[in-house]
């Protein structure tokens, strides 16, 4: 059954729940933690324009559950890069990853985007996150072989608004 | 004939020649120069690790007739993005751009990289940028539809090193 929770915009005091969150991920790499926390860093500091755009999802006692990271695709007309999407292990389908999901699409069509990307690992530890993304209606559009390893291909996966 | 090049590295005094050179990009879109100097920006203000490496080619008179970006892709683990190569019109076919993507090739090698990467469009503006990366070894490793813009791809280019 899916909870309700409430989607919001970062502050500034949302940095340690959302390193705790991020080491939460045992699936993470490493690199991925530093560079995830890289840009929550961007977005919290960053004044004009905004480049990565953060939504939060808070449990009912007020505890963040889970994120999403987004952001104009530079050089681009109209389409939006989904950076990361993360719940917390106890929560996975229980709702916070579609409610952020749900969120991000529609603040994108609301800036009239075209389509949304997301990149993900071909790695059997990331079955999870890709049948939650063709859950939603995302597509493999295309995929780079052996690029973060070999045998680690790249695919981006995209679904056009 | 290909004339002599000097492959140098980036000095602060080149930010100006190197404006001048990409605003004589008939074919770039003018958030392509504005990304193209935001690297160029970062490249001379960062410290430590080095995200964003810029090399240029100085003619004998001591100009600055082009200049190639590259640097490593966040997350992989040996696989490098050639993120720009430039060259002033009035030196295309005449060798600075071969010269540079050589001299980049060398030194991801030294960086025991797999894989070398290019992005680039599927405009016939881009033709000749194109044609240069396949005559050079580059391959299509995959495309997104409708990138840029729709009927303007996104095109990847790579090349096993």
């Amino acid at each position: 059954m899916n909870l309700p929770f409430k989607i919001r915009s970062l502050r500034r005091g949302d940095r340690l729940p959302l390193t705790a969150l991020l080491k939460a991920q045992a699936h993470f790499r490493p690199a991925e933690v530093q560079i995830a926390l890289e840009l929550i860093d961007l977005a919290l500091n960053q004044t004009g324009e905004e480049d990565y755009l953060i939504r939060c999802a808070e449990s009912g006692r007020g505890e963040i559950v889970g994120y999403a990271c987004y952001g104009k695709a530079p050089l681009t007309d109209a389409v939006y890069d989904l950076y990361w999407i993360v719940v917390h292990p106890d929560y996975w389908s229980r709702g916070p990853g579609s409610a952020l999901l749900l969120q991000v699409e529609n603040e994108v069509e609301r800036l009239k985007a075209r389509l949304l990307l997301i990149e993900t690992s071909s790695l059997s530890s990331y079955a999870r996150p890709r049948s939650f993304y063709l859950k939603h209606g995302y597509r493999e559009l295309a995929r780079i072989p052996d690029y973060y390893a070999v045998g680690d291909h790249k695919l981006i996966f995209g679904k056009a608004l």
